[in-house]
């Protein structure tokens, strides 16, 4: 039976591009699935090895679904991450004009992204939201809507023509996408790394969330993703989703989570991963005082102090 | 011409039924819109005097949307918050039976409420999005789908029976709506406000973000909400959406906001309005040191010194 | 050869009075020594085991010779403290009144706890300054001086007598004294511990000593004593002395002085000690999340989150 | 009747050295005083119009007396400060020889700054104190001790030699001294000020100085001088004397000033002066965020959120 990476389908959608970018995927059976909770339960039952679903874009944030299904359920863990350029094209049938188009469909996620466009060239169009951008496009090749939003990749697939490329509302709309799997021991620290976390708050007064970051900023980890997700027990009852710079090896890095470890009733890890997009070479070099050598020189001094050798 | 709301329709959808609750509503015409940013550029546009839309739910967190379009465009305010407990019912044609249903729709926000329901009654069922909970229900008043996630209360409204009532995936599920308007001069203080207000951060290094919540957790304002937002500059470039104690009438959240404003290259204001669901009686007291007394006697005491007269 | 234990002479002082609470002293030979320096010089040269000083007093503050004495030079360390009760007798030769007195002495640290009574009782009479209380009533028995602020037990052996006792500014009026020797593992944890520590500062800017700080308050130690002490670089150089609750051996101890070790350029560690005056039952519970156990629970949750088994 | 300034005397020591290179002393009558409780005290008493005392020096630190004395008692002010190189000679009778010396002397104050001098040239010396240095002076003079410790400029007053010039432990040895009368307005800034504060703590909790210490962190204000000084209620109660960059008219030192009179039970204005030894264009820009500008722009826009016109 060969390894099979589960992903957020159908074919033809920007989940599918991205993928393609792992070398690993070359070698795996890449099954659409349709859902994101569909592709992560396939990992949890051990139908899938992997799955790949989208976590975050640069329009609209960390994409909740994915964050909502990591924070509960069993454990998972991130172990790569791929960054996607995301423009759109305006798919429609072959001889459709835009002053022809009453209505539009893409998935949900599509519609910031579009929104302004659709403002300028398009007002009076009825927006109609479909389960996935492809399914959108397959949508209008049934004749169900006049015009989809989708990866111009997708037009050949279901017969459309991209009336419109090149569609997005801000410059470098991105997409991140991560590879899930069952929790194992983390991919070696390659020097550009990410650690991803989730923690839950303790108590609720005046500086709270500011002690828990403290955990981050005295050891001098840059964070580079906060966001908070409701725990579903009531309005206001929230956990946070950070990311911080380094890997779960780097001393920093173990210090922090384990500081948050001891001050929150509760912390999942996610998972240290190399950073998409970024070159060893353009890493801030640590902090003084925060790099492996100083926390071994500390340990050091502290075990030459205990024993009265100074 | 009447005063009228703006608010996220179609009629018979929660937000209604969240409007409803206002006294003021009575007096006003309420004008459904087809979306978010149509109700909030009614208000922009003079067209109607506030808008009523959903900001937050206990399970889904912040509504993007809305966060998204308070953080640009021109300037609005909150004026009024309404917390409404949210249970779904599954609608059907009269005498569809549990076992005919082959497919469900509702808004996409209804989802993360409905999922585990959904997994455990009906989990061969296919799910698609409509615009609306009560736009699903027309769909399948129409017949283009089987059932529909809403409230029970839109049954009647499309001819339809809800099958099961009381669907929630969590326990207090509940969302909260805001009225936003034009800015003008806030609510004089009731004594259990609260004041929302998004920041953008001027620099990125560890404790960048800490520091910002110190500028609250010095003058001991808890914060209720912390949302991170994307700015659509990129992957990892996020403003932050943020709810704290208090009313800008409080010298200590007015302290803190003006630190923020000395420290941010941006801060946009975005209201003090009465909390929902809180009683004065429950509001804590300020911690020692930051009441408006002792903010008024540490300036009479500044103004002495000063003055040289101590 | 016995071994010794030098103190703070000459004989007849508060420091032999307290230095002979200890039972360990009971079997030493004390040696009175001229000066803090010479005291611990024989510590550092070999001659004695260890020397008995004073470190502060509840009315001057940090002992600054003997703070200086430990910050520099060859590393020693604190094995015991001990806190005497400080009042002062005005002692003078048989048959003078307090009418007849022109000039006073004693050591320099007795006037600020004299200083009222003097302006209240003798205002008009001189001061001079004595090596040390002992040699103050020695002098008053030579003649020099009509009469000397010492302890009440130095009447005797000088042929004095006490014209009034129990002269002490403030109530409360204490001194502490240490045992210090050369460094050795300190003494197990007794549950009521005090960690003496220096350090100095890396770099000056606004927070950079805050930042020091933080290192204790985030893992929940607390501070006794921040008493800051110039480095002979020039006006404005200091490195800060230190007492923090706990015990090296404390998680939360370890791990701040390691913080700190990292944070600053030079760090020495004073020991770690039981804490007079203080029963094990009223010392505090530490801070949920910086108990011992809490830390290594922690550590584990880190290495199974390093090996995936989670 | 002339204005006065008190001063720590006798004649001929480096306070009176120091005063003279104030321009406005010039005009004044310079009363000495025996002790800088003295010299404060005519101040109090209306006797002098100013009192010049040393307050800290690179050896020694702080002046505890002097510290001591601006804590208690009847508020007085600081309103200008002097820096003075200390070397000292060794001041003999004419014809003494460095082996004839049995004793010397000098204010206690002397002692760290020759005491190594000391160790190295004359181990075998016996040390006591004086009054002052320029009192030892006198003494010897007298032929009760063999040598003083004193500023080379007090030989001729006394009939002595410079037996030994440039006498210092440390390089860069100096005293800073201040001028201190009753409370009035400060002096306007001058670009590079200084402003002295007392604060006392409200409770003892981990974190609880560093708390205070935030007030000037988060605003920009660099400490150049943390002072714990016994409060006289036991052992491990303190007071601290902070020296600040800035002037009270500075918003940043206001703020932060209003920030501690808020979070402390008392604090205590000590002046607002210029800094000895800084030129203007030495003082660092405030920190982005705490300039007096970007203080008007954030009430400015604070008011104009309170007013709704944005």
């Amino acid at each position: 039976m060969p390894a099979s990476y589960a992903y957020l389908g159908p074919e033809g959608t920007f989940t599918e591009v991205a993928l393609r970018t792992l070398p690993e995927a070359a070698t795996r059976e890449l099954a659409p699935m349709v859902s994101v909770p569909a592709a992560l339960d396939a990992v949890r039952s051990g139908e899938a090895e992997a799955a790949f679903v989208p976590i975050e874009n640069s329009v609209e944030g960390g994409i909740t679904t994915t964050l909502d299904e990591l924070v509960a359920g069993a454990p998972l863990m991130i172990y790569r991450e791929v960054l996607l350029d995301i423009t759109f094209a305006l798919l429609v049938r072959p001889g459709t004009k835009l002053g022809d188009i009453k209505t539009v469909t893409a998935h949900p996620a599509a519609q910031p992204q579009v929104r302004n466009w659709m403002r300028a060239h398009m007002p009076d169009v009825t927006w109609e939201s479909s389960a996935s951008n492809a399914d959108g496009a397959r949508l209008v090749q049934e004749g169900r809507f006049d015009a989809a939003f989708a990866g111009a990749f997708a037009a050949s697939t279901y017969g459309l023509e991209p009336l419109v490329t090149e569609i997005h509302d801000a410059e470098n709309a991105q997409t991140r996408f991560v590879l899930v799997g069952r929790p194992a021991r983390p991919a070696a620290p390659t020097g550009a790394d990410k650690t991803s976390v989730v923690i839950w708050q303790r108590e609720d007064h005046p500086g709270a969330l500011m002690e828990l970051l403290q955990e981050f900023a005295i050891r001098g980890v840059n964070l580079m993703l906060l966001q908070s997700r409701p725990t579903g027990k009531g309005i206001g009852d929230y956990c946070f989703a950070i990311d911080a710079e380094g890997h779960i090896s780097d001393r920093r890095v173990a210090e922090a989570l384990m500081g948050l470890k001891r001050a929150c009733p509760q912390v999942r890890f996610l998972g240290s991963y190399p950073r998409a997009g970024v070159a060893v070479a353009d890493v801030r070099e640590p902090r003084t005082g925060t790099s492996d050598g100083e926390f071994v020189a500390a340990s050091e001094w502290l075990a030459r102090c205990q024993d009265g050798r100074f």
